[in-house]
């Protein structure tokens, strides 16, 4: 194959191959999407920014031994992986209820909930996305009983070292989704990112203003404005956290 | 309060207040909803025909051992019951793909399962009655981790129990939804009702026809004509098989 073929596009990403069979490239891109690729629109800037925050907090993962897909960043907005079989489920770690957990249930909006939930939702862009039970992801065979515990653990762990992580950035993290890959030897990895795109991220000084606390993707979605900003507010605190503790 | 007050008014049934405080009356009505009442119409003696289907099934059950609140039939669509306090879950048994679960997972309509799926969805007509996750359901409070396990336990049961009753009907159950209620001892009894209003019914000599095979609602949801009939069809194949029986 041709260095760098386009291999797939995804909505904020396209990924090439390289010269190494077992190695990617992930072109982050400024488009964004939202409710199922319904809305699009771009984002000033952020191919680099979530290129850049992804890249850091998968070497802190990786420093403290959760595997992920990141090799390095030879451009801005560029990351090397390792190729992986992407797991088809979008796991999401909740720690305050917003978005479709308020829609279907009828929590208020920034319920703190009394313990992580973990949410799997079956990656298909045709369905939506939807939610599944443990016994359908099961039935559907999307993953093993063993694969959806390693999983589970490995993004409860994730979660503990997140939460951590954005309260240096004077950050609660609300959610966020994260998806798993296999590589060659059926080892899980981490893979895809973690980015203002994919966590929801409250300002914790600005905690009680509904409007100006959102640091993340549900400024685009739900027309709040002052996205550019806010992506490029979390990239900063992003750095200085990880510049204070280095 | 005064005998046969009405107390609540459901898509399907009325219920009265009777003389005995711990005994309601429950009149079955020949209205009929679909897609949460965004369609709505009547099915002519529909209240006759689910009144004595679930009364005959109640019976069975109850022989069997399994609790429910059934007493008696007064009158042919009026059913005394044991006073319960609904556990506000729709507990659907699928033996066989199909409605949401198809629209959900992409499953094709027909594919038996391997083994009986029991899922949870929130009654609660304001949020549509979604899908729970376990996770969900016990973070709603809507029961206990023991009570899910009971509850689940008797769906299976009752499961066995109906598949091999509408065999005997020459009828295939694809899959039902069934409701549970708390008596003043927290004990839990099979409550609501079972009928062509509640369960999915092929006619097993029709199973290959998509149209034909059906014998419940989705006549009246999907618009196929005959809807009476076959209600009236199902009603035959239960009273010949509990007199066969007999």
């Amino acid at each position: 194959m041709p260095v760098h073929t386009k291999l797939y596009e995804g909505k904020a990403k396209i990924i090439y191959s390289t010269e190494e069979p077992d190695i990617l490239l992930a072109d982050y891109k400024d488009d964004a999407t939202a409710f199922n690729a319904q809305k699009r629109g771009s984002i000033l800037n952020k191919g680099v920014i979530n290129c850049t925050i992804s890249s850091k907090l998968f070497q802190e993962l990786e420093a403290l031994g959760i595997k992920t897909h990141y090799i390095d960043t030879p451009t801005p907005n560029q990351m090397r992986v390792k190729a992986v079989k992407i797991i088809p489920l979008e796991v999401v770690v909740r720690n305050i209820a917003a978005g479709s957990l308020c829609q279907q249930t009828g929590l208020a909006l920034g319920t703190v909930l009394s313990k992580p939930l973990v949410e799997f939702y079956y990656k298909n862009d045709q369905l939506g996305d939807p939610l599944l039970t443990r016994e359908r992801l099961l039935l559907l065979e999307l993953a093993t009983v063993e694969q959806v515990e390693q999983v589970t653990h490995l993004a409860l762990n994730i979660n503990q070292f997140l939460r951590d992580f954005w309260v240096r950035c004077d950050i609660t993290l609300v959610d966020f989704k994260l998806e798993f890959g296999l590589d060659s030897q059926q080892q899980i990895l981490l893979a895809d990112e973690i980015s203002p795109d994919t966590c929801r991220l409250w300002d914790t000084s600005q905690q009680t203003d509904p409007d100006r606390r959102v640091l993340d993707k549900d400024r685009f979605r739900r027309d709040m404005g002052n996205v550019e900003n806010a992506y490029q507010e979390v990239l900063n605190r992003v750095l200085k956290a990880v510049e204070t503790k280095n």
